[in-house]
């Protein structure tokens, strides 16, 4: 039965209950971190592997990758993670770690310099991006540091509002929108074809407007039969629009979140522009590392095979706070969310007004959990009701715990508002 | 006897000879390639132990640096490499492995964001940088990037033209200035400690003027004394002006060119300014390789050790250069050059008019040495003198016959501009 519909003397009843166990919680004095989507230990260690090939024989070709030179990366690496991406070796920039910095370059470089001699982005007064939301807040915050204005789009269920971001675009002053189009961050959906689709097929009034799609979990199924996303650099290529996007991806949780390598992937005619740009910031990246990359996992399909360990250690863990969700919050009207193939978070719309209740109580005995807000733009949920769980690091037997606090502060801080209204 | 002294018949004589001598080099269908300073493959040998490091246990302390976090790099690289720099943990960021681009992203910063407060850059119109010349063009490609106007000011014996410094930093329009310290690009000169001392004193209209110290040859001696090197992080500290200063260096030439780590010193006010925008625009740099690093090279000592091992490497190659050019080309009264005791470079001046013969010819008979004019902004030497040689990638058999070839063009080139004349 829904917690709208009954009385308030049940729903009173039903807080002391919750109460009691909240105060239970607090005296395990708890240590629990939920907010971060870092990998576990052991899946950091199914690729140790690759540090074995950094030791081998370091020639490659004509190139010795412990010298100077390659600003957009080895070409074995590019042949390799082209070829997972979908595009070819000329169409893509490999980077060291941080597929974030890429991002963030790239949004640099264009508001310093333009985007294929177009006026710089810091020339645009009022210049606004679009957010797809509930999104990634490091997304958001990159778009914000260089003074952009969100423009927010709600995602639905087979991806953004694409009759909003199409009204949107014939605006010139929005120059851009984040996307992670497989398993969203923090929803786990996935763009259907037709979304994808209409991606490729965008006009903006801007020239210079750059979808910046993150697919951060191009290769990371959980559920035996993953989702399929169309690859927007050729439907792009194929609609004629070649240049409208820079597509992102890293193995930061293929090998190491801290040590992997990143990509961006795009047209020729961008690429080029950018490792123009590249060859004055920097020597390039650690070509070691790359060449690590390349001799152990050699193919897309030894990746392809890598993945399905990362989800068989993932998938108890998803299980896990899918499962408590269900037992604990199903048919109570106050709390709501999508079940994702893939990916790295769950993410729970709790009763409109209490997220950050929510999480303040779960703080209150110790379990840390993404703040309130952190999946809109300046961190400000207008329904303040989002919140997202990321089950990877924990072992399950604390992750049990944490969503146990995270049903008992739901309720919780459910039952107070309603008693309050 | 000077060229200058000669009969024009002396000197038809002595083309003469040169010129059978150029047909020579032609017919040995040379491909050499002096122009960049790379280190050869027996200096990137020196540090293979540092990959066994990176196989052994990754636990250190609470952090596992194969996962997320840390934007400022490991704590313990920031340890090591701050001691070797003279500056405390909290005055160091620990990057990935290029330092040119720890210094774009600083002048990206400052460009886009301002300093500690201060308009961006980007906001000041005719902004103006100070590069000293002959210096290091990839510093001089970076501030023209961002569309600074470079003013020159001469290398002296013991450092730049203090004088002329104390001079345009009159100018508020002037923002910063681009300094190697140690071993000069391209002369391998070293400040003295007045000019470091008149550095930290340095007061510039501008509140926000920052000098860019790229201290990248800091424990680089060849000759067995090497320079000393005041700290002028330290330096600045002590004059009550801590700020003006950010301090470079990297692992580039002590491990590998192409996977060290680069760092960032300088007072904690700048750091924390610094990281804040840095968290931002990344998760952070690869911790593994710093771990590597750390564990490899374990003290400052160490690393000074290591130091001398490729001063063994380089010694002959820069004795091979300099007894060359002091044999065919010493009294003539076309060429001059500093004996540098340590460094990657050394740096030639030929007769005015005839550096880009001079390289023209040696590409001629297929030795390729770096363009005249790139050690001034723009790529423009008034004097078409200054030339760049680097000792360091080719064995000693080549780079003789690279420098009988340099010998050999220099002269040409100055007998045919003294028979013009």
């Amino acid at each position: 039965m829904k917690y709208q519909e009954m009385q308030k003397s049940e729903l009173s009843t039903i807080l002391i209950k919750e109460k009691e166990r909240y105060e239970n919680f607090k005296s395990l004095g708890l240590n629990l971190d939920m907010s971060r989507g870092k990998p576990c230990k052991e899946q950091l260690d199914l690729s140790m592997g690759l540090l074995d090939e950094i030791n081998s024989v370091m020639e490659l070709g004509k190139i010795d990758p412990r010298n100077y030179g390659g600003v957009d990366g080895l070409f074995e690496a590019k042949k390799l993670f082209g070829e997972l991406m979908g595009v070819s070796p000329e169409e893509i920039i490999v980077g060291d770690n941080s597929s974030l910095n890429l991002m963030y370059d790239s949004i640099m470089r264009y508001y310093c310099f333009g985007v294929l001699g177009s006026s710089p982005w810091s020339e645009i007064h009022n210049r606004k991006w679009i957010c797809v939301v509930p999104g990634y807040d490091r997304h958001f915050a990159v778009t914000e540091e260089f003074g952009f204005e969100s423009v927010t789009v709600n995602m639905l269920e087979d991806g953004p509002d694409m009759d909003k971001i199409e009204e949107l675009v014939a605006d010139e002053s929005v120059k851009g929108i984040w996307c992670v189009p497989k398993y969203s961050n923090p929803e786990g959906k996935t763009f259907s074809d037709e979304v994808v689709k209409r991606f490729a097929r965008l006009k903006p009034a801007a020239k210079d407007f750059r979808i910046f799609w993150d697919n951060a979990y191009g290769v990371h199924d959980i559920a035996e039969n993953g989702d399929v996303l169309l690859n927007l650099v050729t439907e792009a290529k194929n609609a004629g629009n070649p240049n409208i996007v820079l597509m992102f991806g890293s193995t930061s949780k293929i090998s190491f979140a801290g040590a992997g390598i990143s990509y961006l992937c795009a047209s020729k005619e961008n690429i080029d522009d950018i490792k123009k740009r590249m060859s004055i910031q920097t020597i390039g990246p650690n070509k070691i590392n790359q060449l690590a990359h390349v001799r152990y996992f050699k193919s897309v399909d030894n990746i392809l095979l890598h993945m399905k360990k990362h989800a068989q250690i993932l998938r108890p863990k998803f299980y896990t706070v899918l499962s408590i969700l269900k037992e604990e919050l199903q048919d109570l009207g106050i709390c709501d969310w999508h079940n994702p193939k893939g990916g790295y978070f769950v993410s729970v719309d709790v009763l409109p007004g209490t997220a950050k209740r929510t999480v303040e109580l779960a703080k209150g005995v110790g379990v840390i959990f993404t703040p309130a807000g952190s999946t809109y733009p300046k961190k400000q949920d207008p329904f303040d009701s989002n919140l997202r769980i990321a089950p990877s690091l924990p072992p399950v037997k604390e992750l049990e715990t944490a969503m146990r606090v995270f049903a008992c502060a739901t309720k919780i801080a459910a039952i107070e508002k309603l008693l309050a209204e």
